[in-house]
């Protein structure tokens, strides 16, 4: 049977190749510390269990398809309290930033469009870019400047006549990179200049740990047609399962397009948005407590790795990622290698190599993304086992 | 700005037409009784709601990307129960029987390609499939014939070259047709004489109401690498807002490409896929007495049908649907007229116009969609506002 030449340009997640590997070593009874996932160990706040437990409707009827009013009013209610004001009508519940994303890049990308991206970034991209029939444009970066990407020349330089839109991760996964406004301000005016939409994948907002002001590309009403957001309650709450996603850009013609999809696929869960909307009202007591989690994480995780001879790697500002590029010759080999050969007391470690996150072939190599999303202790020993390892990966024969 | 040739293709519902004309009729005053929307208003299992509320895990996580394993088992075995056997690694859980189209049709349509739909169809299939860049291809049907379109001689003479699927909506969703098990392998052998995929879409299996056993293109194991179905516990178990839908096949080839969209967009959510589980434990009665219920709406609705002079209509076999040829010059001028200019005691009456649920242009223009969705009081009174609205638009002056 003959596929379509979209999907037989998609990979499958770069993760899967080490899931047999690791079903071996823990088979022979060792213990994976995992900074290899971004799923967040926080509790999820009891008031979207307990929404979810007072729905007493008979029948579990289709939302509408541009979301339940309860959950796009708490949207709304929540920009407002950032000084950022959309009407509703700007917005459509998604399930996940995913489908946030998948819309809106439906949207935009034709056969042959490209849309440029600093890299590494998000692999999952991958998929979204490549069923549209457009590709991904990297930014180049590199570890020894931070995965700076934003300045003017460099994101310029990669503009072409197949370019229809910048997308930023801020904060950044995997990099934990955090814009700031000028930055923002830049890369928007670029958009502008250029006709191009900026497509800001917002869903770390929260994740800033050096007391910034908490930021959107929407801040800038003069851009209104260019800028799309994508967000999500699943970091912001860690309820990645409840998979509730916004797209919102004040582009009307953009939204009008969006619905068609929305309409296509009726509409998101309706529990979910229900329990989602209720989210929206925990208070900001707990957003400061896991900040502080977080950050201490990452303070954790950057000291154990500053002690590690010949790391390249500078502290993330956001998300809960460190991109470090370690004294090894190849990352995926060395994953392997701590899976199937290394143990410290039956204790290995698994993170996520580098080279997935990157567009350009051959970069990343000897790269790594670390998810600081284990409690504290286990944090402790898992950075322990990575050093442990890189030293003794160095010195087999 | 620019947006992508595919999205500029795709309609918007054209059911939101009339939305502006409804708010207004009801702003006068005026009862509408709704034939137009597919929404059950048959109670959800409380299975379903009793395994949300029971769900205590401190974090609301990611569920698998192929599904939460509880409810690809209970598929599988609801399966088992139908003898129609399949491993779990057949079936990927979706949002929706929609995700679950969408997911199969990107990994199948290319730029060009065809799928070949009997028409009158579903018309969020033409989203689902320009999205693709491929496009439908009808196979066409009269309402005369009872738009009866499993005919080997029929379907052959709409194959060309571009020809990548045949999809068939079984029950049929806007007709009620329902295929013998005869056609259902005739339809196979095309598909595999012509190296095609078949798509099932089987989401209305229950609704059939002469006593035939529950069939599905699944039967014919020799034709494992051409068959896929879409399901949906939305109608099932009267439960759309979970959106909870599988994707079925066992073209191990087709299943790895579909991976990669599901892996990209993460998972569905979990909580609903635990709920959708449980609903796979209410016992056959359920069904028995759905199935009853909607076999007395549907002869209310025919036998008021065949009492209006000039309507051409077959009484359909399944799901919850109608279509029939009015006699008038426009269904969609005759829906606005009900809207703005008729009312019988204050109340009017909506349906769906034809012409969206056809691909060919001019196609449908006198006919209509009836969902007998309503309580029996309700379904009787809105099927005399039909008639009542008839004899009227066709004496104005």
């Amino acid at each position: 049977m003959k596929f379509s030449s979209k999907i037989e340009r998609c990979g499958l997640s770069p993760m899967r190749k080490f899931h047999p590997y690791a079903l071996a070593a823990e088979a022979k009874g060792r213990k994976i510390y995992h900074l290899n996932i971004g799923q967040p160990d926080i509790e999820t706040p009891a008031a979207f269990f307990d929404a979810v437990r007072g729905f007493h409707q008979p029948v579990l009827e289709y939302a509408p398809s541009a979301g339940v009013p309860v959950f796009l009013e708490a949207v709304k209610e929540y920009y407002d309290r950032l000084d950022i004001h959309f009407d509703t009508a700007d917005m459509l519940a998604t399930t996940g930033g995913s489908e946030a994303l998948e819309i809106a890049l439906a949207c935009i990308l034709d056969d042959g469009d490209e849309i440029l991206i600093p890299e590494p970034f998000y692999p999952n991209y991958n998929t979204f870019v490549q069923v549209t029939g457009g590709s991904i444009h990297p930014i180049p970066t590199t570890p020894e400047e931070g995965y700076h990407y934003a300045e003017r020349a460099k994101i310029e330089s990669q503009i072409n006549e197949h370019t229809r839109a910048i997308m930023v991760t801020n904060p950044g996964n995997p990099t934990g990179a955090v814009l700031t406004r000028e930055e923002m301000r830049m890369i928007v005016d670029i958009a502008k200049e250029h006709d191009l939409f900026v497509i800001g994948d917002e869903v770390y907002r929260e994740f800033v740990y050096g007391g910034e002001k908490l930021a959107s590309l929407a801040e800038f009403p003069d851009a209104a047609e260019n800028v799309i957001i994508i967000d999500s309650v699943s970091k912001r709450f860690s309820a990645c399962g409840a998979r509730v996603g916004v797209l919102i850009s004040r582009n009307k013609e953009l939204m009008a397009h969006a619905m068609k999809i929305c309409q296509g696929r009726l509409c998101s869960a309706t529990l979910d948005q229900i329990g989602a909307a209720a989210l929206y009202t925990v208070d900001d007591s707990y957003f400061a407590k896991v900040r502080e989690e977080y950050k201490r994480r990452r303070d954790t995780a950057m000291a154990k790795l500053k002690e590690i001879p010949g790391v390249v790697c500078e502290c993330p500002k956001g998300a809960f990622y460190i991109m470090a590029a370690l004294p090894v010759d190849d990352a995926d080999r060395f994953q392997t290698w701590l899976l199937e050969e290394f143990e410290d007391h039956g204790d290995t470690v698994m993170f996520a190599p580098g080279e997935s996150f990157y567009a350009t072939p051959g970069k990343g190599k000897n790269e790594i993304r670390i998810a600081y999303v284990l409690k504290q202790t286990d944090l402790e020993r898992a950075m322990d086992l990575l050093a442990l390892g890189i030293e003794a990966y160095n010195k087999r024969g």
